[in-house]
């Protein structure tokens, strides 16, 4: 599986994604799932992907290479869209052209066709945006109410950020918090694997300011986790025992 | 949904559910999912449940009434098992026979068939354990190992409980741990939702300790709520922003 996660804050964008795919758990690979379009000066986009890694790998080549888009019948690709909403309208696009092309005969292997993508960046003079792309090829987008997205193994890494992170929230907390919720997912379910794969974007930028491989070894990811650990052993230790219990024996 | 969790720790056993039941997201009901059959000095047995309402009450009834047990071909109900992995048996058996009665039927309305429950306790003179049963009727059982198990939405609740439950853990914090975890599921997943029934039996103990039923207004849980909050706001404000990241406007 996969962990990524998305933050549109008010000055930036940030996106986290893990690295680790399995075909069955005794296939174990080490995937980039963080996609990274720029021109700097120009645009800025970047795409968290998951699902089979097959389908995701496919939108990505079509995405990166261009095809023919049948909503404009001409040749289109991330790097020629003139709109945030135009790239994830041919991000939806690329999902259901893999669709069509692989999906009918991976059903019939009974292999689903799954695939979801963060898109999130800025071209020049227009609006950062962060959308979320489904299987369909339909999409939603984070708003000022809710500023993050998540996909893959969404859930371990949930309640830090449904706790901490608003739309004010300032872009290094928001590194920070995002690191956390991939701290709890890695710890929780083995098919989520470091490196993981960070990239921030300051709204209005010229380029990236963080394109940045997190592995076992980064102190700063380190520090987080020890930290982290130590706290929340703290806290729960520092919360009084129930007084309608009697006192432990041990 | 439903988030049930049950502690195997050496001073004995704490078992926690939800009490939300959903048909659909407009219809939304509370129901009592953590099941108590007691005859004190002789046995305490609690099953907490999750799956489909009408599955897991028809179970429930069967293992309070009493029904022919094909392995042994006497009536057997919770309250007549000579030991816990007998009880474990019978409500595999009551689950099948309710798959049996209704698998077929509720398949050709494309209803699936989802049940899971933990089944903890102790009868006089034998072993407290505590099993996980599943759909199939199949069951696994805590360890020192691995001292807890969960049904249901178990996902937003388990990091803390990896983080810090272990064998050893006292049970009076076993019990604000799990109180923890169930107020991480709440916040993040609407399908699980207070009233929350706890149960605590202490090892070898003539009854359960405690069988209590916490709702919003109780002053412990929400001390708990309230103090965790704050504990892990506090815990990633502590947390130094990463280095490699210039200063924040913010």
């Amino acid at each position: 599986m996969t962990y990524c996660v998305g933050l549109l804050l008010s000055e930036g964008l940030v996106m986290l994604a893990d690295t680790r795919t399995n075909a069955g758990v005794d296939n174990i690979s080490t995937f980039r799932k963080l996609h990274f379009f720029e021109v700097p000066g120009e645009r800025t986009i970047c795409i968290a992907s998951a699902g089979n890694l097959g389908v995701t790998q496919a939108v990505m080549n079509l995405l990166t290479e261009g095809f023919e888009s049948e909503a404009t019948g001409t040749i289109e690709s991330l790097y020629t869209v003139p709109s945030m909403f135009r790239a994830a309208q041919l991000t939806g696009e690329a999902v259901r052209k893999v669709w069509h092309l692989d999906g009918e005969a991976m059903r019939q292997q009974s292999i689903g066709f799954e695939v979801t993508l963060l898109l999130g960046g800025q071209i020049a003079g227009r609006q950062l945006r962060l959308f979320l792309c489904y299987s369909a090829g339909n999409f939603i987008e984070a708003t000022e109410d809710t500023p993050f997205l998540q996909i893959g193994e969404h859930k371990y890494g949930k309640p830090i950020l449904d706790r901490a992170v608003q739309f004010g929230t300032a872009m290094a907390d928001g590194v920070k918090l995002a690191l956390i919720s991939m701290d709890s997912t890695l710890r929780s379910n083995l098919t989520v694997g470091l490196p993981i794969d960070l990239m921030v974007f300051r709204r209005n930028a010229e380029r990236a300011e963080i394109n940045r491989r997190i592995g076992e070894d980064d102190p700063y990811f380190r520090m987080i986790r020890e930290r982290w650990s130590a706290a929340l052993r703290d806290a729960h230790r520092a919360i009084p025992r129930p007084d309608w219990m009697p006192e432990s024996t041990s």
